[in-house]
């Protein structure tokens, strides 16, 4: 058994002027991790002949496996498909199967007349094998050549999700054997990465050289991640767990959670557990952390719901903030925040509440409070903390390390009261 | 005058397993076009030392600027810097301007002792060009080499962008001389992509051959965008509009908006226009429409806030949604975000109030209102509009595209009104 490598390129001028950002990739390589493929590297091209075959060309002598995304729309910018179709040999032909669904779909779900240009999205190079697009008009392919394979397929992610779901990667295990590959990922709070890294430095000297440490560092926080690649499965995952276990013990109580999710999740499964509930009373956040706790399946479970209060005359009507309070300390203060964070709780009938109020940029800031300056506050039964913290970011980190720092907040006091 | 042509190297292993997205090459990529730099190609690595070497090496042959992220952390996995002093020559000596730097966060900021790791970041290879870090320890470097030039940069987004707004993108001009890029985007909705081509296929097909056209579909609207490149910059704005223009004309009554600007900041920027404000009453969405909404700067001029009523009490008791119309008509119906509009608009006295209620996924959903059935109100003085939406994507997706949707569907009616 050797280790199968893939190349991810994604096609698309909108990618190289930055005008959107590449989530494709990230879903793939996860997704080809499970199965046991390392992708080896990622590029990106623009909408030109000779970048793209000059892309496929030279990384077909890096992997075995290369994936493209984009380029197959129905517009002239899409060259996609002509150029596999000269890359590959063949010429292009109707596929039936795909011109009856791209019919269905217009018949009976768009109820437009079909034009030449949708037509033209059931061709394909008859050198391919023709792989299933439920979810929209443009089919993917798959090449052969030299004991590798090309696929192709639509840079819309839920068309590319489905056909790398239901065609793409139950292929791959029936023609390559691959490696196993696993991973596993803590997250800590509370420590820098190079305090960390002094902490665990002699568990990181002792793995073995096909396990693998990464820091990952954000908001604030730092993961922790394992990779071993070998091929006996089940004496991977026994190592695997090993040291992972090791590293658990030596993080200590800066250990926040042993898998691979996000903060609002962490806090939803602590909820769920506890079986309690929350809400938020947001103002500088403007509905990000009530947006967090639902993104999550299954929120109804625990958020029950949040008062966004970004006029303070919602904080005096709605969230009963004295006027008082306003006036003399200002809308970011201990007391507004503590007030917002109670009256929330009682509103909501939560068992927990989370209150932010605070200045995110670039404009509001004052020699007092600069831009960055954030009240906190969390209710429980047992009443309710507060805390100050100063970020110095733009606008959107300002709002991403504010929503993530309050679930924490929460969490310390959920841990605290059970 | 020549094309100048830049790479951008994104290094760890993080992004070949997909567990971040990359959000720095397009912010990269942005910066650059505007100094008139080309993004040829955007190239991700793992932490091996081969590939990155390997991955400098070639990227030199197809670029004159080599832009590489990552690996410049305290920790093991971090060998970015070793590598570059390898690959130019050199030997690595202490900086003194960024030890006084790393020492002075250490003492006055983060007010923790220093340890020989935070020292070592203050090490560089004695070949390069030290940019300043104002933001973090790490410090960014520039290697010159056959004309080209070799920059280096930490991978924390915020500490990228600071090294590059101050050091990098000034420092670019005195060193080549660059051509023009302009680019002209416009947002289109209520017509599929096909059938846009169709309407616009004459304009198309008149464009000279400096001039692109690309078609960006997303979230049921469709962005054009124009990218010119030239040498007189006066002369190439006057061609590009000249097209825009047309363009503009062709699309018609589609048009949204004539600039590359999201959907929230269009109907922020409207709601500015017309001196009107807006809140919002979300179940489904969670309190995502408030946040985009308090994304875009001085927001606070419309928006003055939110009630998310995940829960049907909340809809009841906030919102004062009839227990009638929940029993009879569900939480999921045209009665209950009518009443949630209107009485939105009430409470936050507001002109405009925009209401969703819905089932985004996975579960939840019933044969009568399937997963992604939503139902959308947007209230203004004129009166109520709401209508039914049906999404078939995962919850993310669909509660993004409800989002979006009841967005528009606000912008249409203070059109209408005004």
């Amino acid at each position: 058994m050797e280790k199968i490598f893939a190349t991810i390129i994604t096609i698309g001028d909108e990618l190289l002027i930055g005008q959107v950002i590449d989530t494709n990739s990230a879903w793939m390589a996860q997704e080809l991790n499970k199965i046991g493929v390392s992708v080896k590297r990622r590029v990106a091209v623009g909408d030109q002949w000779d970048e793209i075959w000059q892309a496929i060309d030279e990384e077909s002598k890096k992997a075995s496996i290369i994936l493209i995304t984009g380029g197959l729309g129905p517009t002239a910018d899409d060259i996609t498909k002509p150029l596999l179709s000269a890359y590959f040999g063949g010429k292009l032909v109707i596929h039936q199967p795909t011109l009856d669904h791209v019919t269905h779909i217009f018949e009976s779900i768009l109820k437009r007349p079909m034009i030449e240009r949708n037509r033209k999205q059931a061709e394909v190079p008859d050198t391919c094998m023709v792989l299933r697009n439920e979810k929209g008009t443009a089919p993917g392919m798959l090449f052969k050549k030299d004991g590798k394979i090309f696929v192709s397929l639509p840079g819309v992610p839920h068309e590319m999700k489905w056909i790398m779901k239901k065609e793409v990667l139950p292929l791959i295990p029936t023609l390559f054997k691959t490696a196993s590959i696993k991973h596993r990922t803590l997250l800590t709070s509370g420590i820098g990465e190079s305090f960390l890294a002094e902490r665990i430095e002699g568990i990181e000297n002792s793995l073995p050289s096909h396990i693998k440490l990464a820091y990952l560092p954000n908001y604030g926080m730092v993961r922790l991640r394992l990779t071993a690649s070998g091929t006996d499965e089940a004496a991977l995952i026994k190592e695997i767990d090993h040291y992972f276990n090791l590293l658990k013990i030596g993080v200590g109580a800066y250990l926040v959670v042993d898998q691979d999710i996000p903060m609002e999740q962490v806090v939803g499964n602590l909820l769920i557990e506890k079986k309690a509930t929350v809400s938020t009373a947001e103002s500088c956040t403007g509905g990000y952390i009530a947006h967090l706790l639902t993104s999550c399946p299954g929120a109804s479970a625990y958020f029950k719901g949040s008062i966004v209060s970004y006029d303070n005359q919602i904080k005096q009507n709605l969230l009963h903030v004295s006027e008082d309070t306003l006036l003399r300390a200002g809308a970011v203060s201990e007391d507004t925040v503590i007030q917002m964070a109670k009256e929330c709780r009682h509103i909501m009938d939560t068992d927990y509440a989370i209150a932010v109020s605070g200045i995110m940029g670039p404009d509001g800031g004052t020699d007092d409070k600069p831009v960055g300056t954030v009240w906190m506050a969390v209710a429980g039964k047992t009443g309710v903390n507060s805390k100050l913290l100063h970020f110095r970011y733009d606008r959107e980190r300002n709002i991403s390390l504010t929503a993530t720092n309050a679930l924490n907040f929460l969490r310390m006091l959920i841990v605290d009261n059970h």
